[in-house]
């Protein structure tokens, strides 16, 4: 790029005269300046804004400078140098390899690299002896057999899906450090003072990451799931809420003008967070199970149990996906006979979205949830959701009745029709004269049409006209769908909770725990957005 | 527990006579030594299976053993061994570390392990120039200096997402080897022969390392991703397929005895394929974008291409997994409202499942699928489909009227109830007296009530009567849902197969597919589960 406009600008200057030059020349420099002055100013800003999106990065790196300086003392420093000599090169490297972010992590990997150091160490001495009295020729032949099966079987053994989670650090060292040894020791006549060395110099090393890890601003691993699991939780009770308001969503009526877009911004990170945490879940539990932390309290903390709360908020995403997929659907239902369920199925979604954060800020506090966490009031929703739909037996006729049909209820203040068969028909032929007699809202009936995406051109989906309540149907199964899955989500925090031995819940809690909800950051982000729909009116 | 069982079987010996001892203790041994070789017969078992399930694993096993017993050559051989010496280590280490299962992450490995140490070796290079001239103290400190800032700068540059996923391995190798040869050539005179042999030698590992991975029965990342792609198509296909038969299983009705567990497994065997993809998806297009195989043609496999396939069928697999939610669901439909819709909704699950199959063939055979994979089929099903509901006008009526109207509906072969309101009227009113003159058929009554699973404790649904029609919404708009998802996903694979370059469509194909298709191993087992279902029976 720079070389092609230095090369036209050389070029066109054979031809030019200086004055033309310098007219066309500048402003080319100075917009070249400009593009690559904006460049850099980008590309430092994406590294500044990795450290601010979590500063812990910028501490771990402080980290990792300094333990390598420390280990780096072992050859600077005379005396250091003197007793362990090259093999100080296994510190510098163990300190590479080892000192991860998370103490868990780096316990893990330490753990492991020692374990595996040792059980190599071993075998290769053991049949070093068996090795030493026969000849040379038949050595070799020895060495060369057991480098070939332990390398099958290491290989093979890491294919073992529990070894591969928990132990394929391990395998991989015993494997590396059996090969380093009984191969060198093949030209090697004393292997034991070498062997003690490259042990000491591990250790030293393993000693540096520890200490850099568990005592210097450590972070630990299991906070780490535990705060992902409350932020997974308050983002599916946003991105419930979020949903729910766009599917209501009436502009006009409202007087409010809602960011669509952002509002589906906020409903996809809500959920995007849950659906593949699978492998940051179940490693981030692997981590904790190694950190010392919570063991002080004599009880195994039950981490497992998040992987498993995990996977039942996976599931309970997926529905939140289907819900959102609702909005994007090709066929939708009229804003006006959404509008008929609208107040019943916004206490639902919000009732639903507080049981969540009630959750997530009892996990939080480490305390138990209040024994009502699902509170009447859920069951009250879905009372008026159960009796707003069997309060509408028209919904199923054909679309242009029920189209009328919505537009009188909505007209009436929402005064449904009342669910006798008489008056049904009262209605319909009452609705039908209207019809007849002329449409004098022509532009609302475009308006309420059912809206098809220009995408859906192959299947002719526009010849279809599925009964309009079929969409609702869908979206208002998946809210009580939502509500059901909800007790599998409470009864595994319950068991969480118990197995964690959180702390006894109290009333005054409650206080505390609201103060706190209205501080969370994306909660005060999404009610930024969307706040208006929050509150249902049903007038 | 083996201790356990012998002290007991000592401390009984004390008290009893011989010929009791020998009376409870054989049978015990017996006992015991027939549980430890049931253990290891199952120990054993589950390794034969890590086999099985994939011999490449096998295969790969053994090559990383030639590898290394090669590598040890390069010790055991006096002539190999005076060239190289000591560095041979670092050919060891290089195959245990790159070493992996398919070619294209050996080679991503292999490259990044290269550059790295290339660039590492540079840099310390020119630092070591810089420090010459210095004292030995300023240069102690110099070196310390560097190590730090580079320490630092390597582990923040590796938070970078991008270079996490791409060039991980390279940046710590990077590391690594700065630091062992900047800390090392402190002690160092002259550091050039060592860095050329130890260079020497990593070559020589890398070059082992990529005879075994790209010449010996070579793993491809690519093959790999391709037939998984193709796999999960077909799980997709088969999920969808035996949810709906599941869903309109009526044992009584079929006369056939449907293994409802095992067709369960199948649906949640065929769509898990696909949820959890998504990490697995890209490191493997990531490994295949490093392999040379598909390049010979001059064009640039799209790998990614199959991310994004990859992507969409996620989407479309969480429509998988919210049918498969509508049969778990607290709420159902009762089976005689189902048996309203059961030909045409089956006869929308086939057409999908069938494009799904179409676009796994089109994809395994390389060839471009078949301009009409959206037949009039699909379209034909969905008008089926709409006209069946639109057919049903009462469904959103209270579920008693409902249940009978459905009945009556079901016993009359499914003359559907006229859509007039005024037939409404007559059969409601027929309907009514029915039931006020005596419930004849109560068996079936029960039979047919709301089916509420036992675990929904705390949420008391029971009291909540939904209109039955509301699940069943649900299932039919998920379906619906579906069939216009599909499209997105031909469009990926259609925006593959033209990446690609796949052969032309040809008529004579068709044949080929249809009889490899009824080959494929999961269609052939999952056909036998629920064969019976599939051919929609309205009658």
């Amino acid at each position: 790029m720079v070389f092609a406009q230095l090369h036209w600008a050389m070029s066109m200057a054979g031809n030019l005269s200086f004055h033309e030059t310098k007219q066309t020349w500048f402003p080319r420099m100075e917009k070249f300046v400009r593009k690559i002055s904006t460049f850099c100013a980008s590309f430092l800003k994406s590294w500044y804004l990795i450290g601010r999106e979590d500063p812990r990065r910028v501490v771990h790196a402080v980290k990792v400078g300094v333990a390598l300086t420390l280990v780096s003392f072992l050859y600077i420093f005379q005396p250091l140098f003197e007793g362990l000599g090259k093999n100080a090169m296994w510190a510098v490297m163990t300190v590479v390899v080892v000192l991860e972010f998370t103490a868990g992590a780096t316990l893990c990997k330490g753990l492991n690299r020692g374990f595996g150091t040792l059980c190599a160490g071993s075998l290769a001495f053991l049949i070093e002896v068996v090795a030493e009295k026969s000849g040379k020729t038949f050595r070799g032949f020895f060495v060369g057999a057991s480098v070939f099966t332990i390398g099958f079987g290491c290989t093979y053994v890491r294919f073992h899906s529990k070894i591969k989670r928990n132990y394929d650090y391990g395998v991989l060292v015993f494997l590396l450090t059996f090969n380093l040894i009984s191969v060198s020791s093949f030209r090697e006549e004393n292997v034991v003072p070498l062997a003690r060395d490259r042990l000491c110099t591990i250790a030293i090393g393993c000693g540096i990451c520890l200490f850099m890890s568990l005592i210097v601003f450590p972070n630990w691993s299991g906070e780490d799931l535990h705060s992902y699991t409350v932020r997974k939780l308050e983002g599916l009770a946003t991105s419930i809420e979020a949903c729910v308001s766009i599917y209501f969503h009436d502009e006009d009526k409202d007087g409010n003008i809602v960011d669509v877009k952002a509002t589906k911004e906020v409903i996809s990170n809500g959920y995007r967070l849950v659906l593949d945490s699978k492998s940051s879940d179940e490693s981030l539990a692997l981590f904790a199970s190694w950190e010392p932390r919570h063991s002080r309290h004599c009880y195994k903390y039950p981490w497992q149990q998040y992987v498993k709360l995990g996977t039942v908020l996976r599931h309970f995403g997926y529905t939140a996906v289907s819900l959102h997929g609702c909005l994007e659907s090709e066929i939708q239902t009229t804003p006006s006979v959404r509008a008929l369920f609208r107040g019943p199925c916004i206490q639902v979604a919000n009732e639903v979205s507080k049981v969540l954060l009630d959750l997530a800020s009892s996990l939080r506090t480490h305390r138990r949830c209040s024994p009502d966490v699902l509170s009447d009031h859920l069951h009250q929703a879905l009372h008026d959701l159960n009796s707003a739909i069997r309060s509408q037996p028209r919904l199923f006729l054909n679309s242009k009745k029920n189209r009328s049909a919505a537009k009188h209820a909505t007209n009436n203040n929402l005064m449904v029709a009342l669910p006798s068969a008489k008056t049904d028909v009262a209605a319909l032929v009452e609705k039908r004269n209207n019809n007849i007699n002329g449409n004098t809202n022509n532009s609302n009936k475009v308006k309420a049409q059912p809206v098809l995406r220009p995408t859906l051109s192959k299947i002719a989906m526009l010849s279809l006209e599925f009964s309009e309540a079929l969409p609702f149907a869908a979206f208002a199964a998946l809210l009580v769908e939502m509500a059901a899955r909800l007790e599998l989500v409470i009864e595994e925090v319950e068991e969480l909770a118990r197995q964690a031995s959180f702390k006894e819940y109290e009333e005054e809690d409650l206080v505390s725990i609201e103060v706190r909800r209205n501080e969370t950051k994306e909660n005060v982000k999404s009610r930024e957005l969307y706040s208006p729909q929050l509150n249902p009116s049903v007038d």
